[in-house]
């Protein structure tokens, strides 16, 4: 343990004291990623406008990109991704299943609420995994997957329907909590859970900070 | 027009001679690819595996890469991409909507005929292309896009359900009309349409018998 601060409430919170097992690591933020690269290839049949289409297949393929490098890290840990992703499936495509609202506007929005969120949380529960894998993850996780152009397309959609920015306000506070609960499942396999669980709350204080920067960009409220 | 050999019948039709306008040509042929991403993106979800999930989103990623690769070629020529997809929308969405099975093994092998067919056409096509694009946009079209894992899937498929043969095959056998059409209409902007349209009967030949090879390697009567 760490010497805590005075002051805890400045304190950046070191989550390299706490170590994820690798490989659930692996398997939960490669599974995320697959879906999110589902969500977003089916945002890009329902959008209607060509130039969306090519934006969001865009944002679709680097999403893609990181899928596949967290697969390639699982491979390089000789270790099987399918097996690896296994414990994971049924609580993420819950989410994903909630994720998915009644209209593209409402399931992209789905796709960058959740996406943020836990990318946000797992490039930070990367300090703890070991020298050699956590940096590399934390920069996969962190490279653009076209967030930007998402953003754009959503705010281009709030700008044309005055009527969609209370929807999508509060859809997107309603899947706050449920992508949370799936970040949380990532602390299960440290073997300390509750000491980590109360030493995580910092992290997440900071990670709505973030989605509520987010929503904020796009005129919403968190 | 070149000599015509002795042998028609042994005569390799010369493609060159039909030049396809080049941004109608390239515009048809992202779209397409764009339309197979999104099918093959579609299965990803719908099929149970996670080992046939990793190899079939890597399939949909090296489609997007092609889609990518013609949308810079159309950049290239300073236009823009949506502009230049826009004529086939309608009729590449018909297509999608008739290639659309009753389940994935029925999508899955829809995208892989109707892919096959139609690069195989669209790489000769190129032939008449202007020479800075033509060969570049050939080699594009033949690049790999995960058609084996495609079929080493549908093989599996079929292994372990014996009247999913028969149910395949006829479906198989549904699209080749309509995917033909989508190809014969990429012909329309030669200005020269019903001579070009004759002169490529031997091409749809050789095309058909190359679609014919693949349906064999299912073990699928075409």
């Amino acid at each position: 343990m760490k010497p805590r601060s005075e002051h805890p409430d400045t304190e950046r919170v070191d989550l390299a004291d706490i170590a994820p097992e690798l490989l659930p690591y692996l398997g939960q933020a490669a599974y995320l990623q697959l879906e999110a690269f589902q969500g977003l290839a089916g945002v890009v049949r329902a959008v209607p406008g060509l130039d969306a289409k090519e934006e969001l297949s865009a944002a679709a393929g680097l999403t893609l990109g990181k899928f596949q490098g967290l697969v390639a890290e699982i491979r390089r840990h000789d270790a099987q991704p399918a097996e690896v992703m296994r414990p994971f499936t049924a609580s993420i495509d819950r989410l994903q299943q909630l994720t998915t609202g009644s209209d593209w506007q409402e399931t992209l929005l789905g796709v960058h609420v959740t996406t943020g969120l836990l990318d946000d949380f797992f490039i930070r529960l990367a300090a703890g995994l070991p020298k050699d894998v956590g940096p590399r993850a934390a920069q996969l996780l962190g490279s653009d997957a076209g967030s930007e152009s998402i953003g754009r397309i959503l705010a281009a959609e709030l700008a044309a329907d005055p009527a969609l920015g209370s929807r999508l306000a509060m859809w997107g506070r309603r899947l706050v909590g449920d992508t949370l609960l799936v970040a949380r499942s990532a602390l299960h396999d440290t073997g300390n859970e509750s000491s980590d669980q109360q030493r995580v709350e910092p992290v997440f204080t900071d990670v709505i900070a973030a989605h509520t920067r987010r929503m904020d960009a796009l005129g919403l409220t968190a």
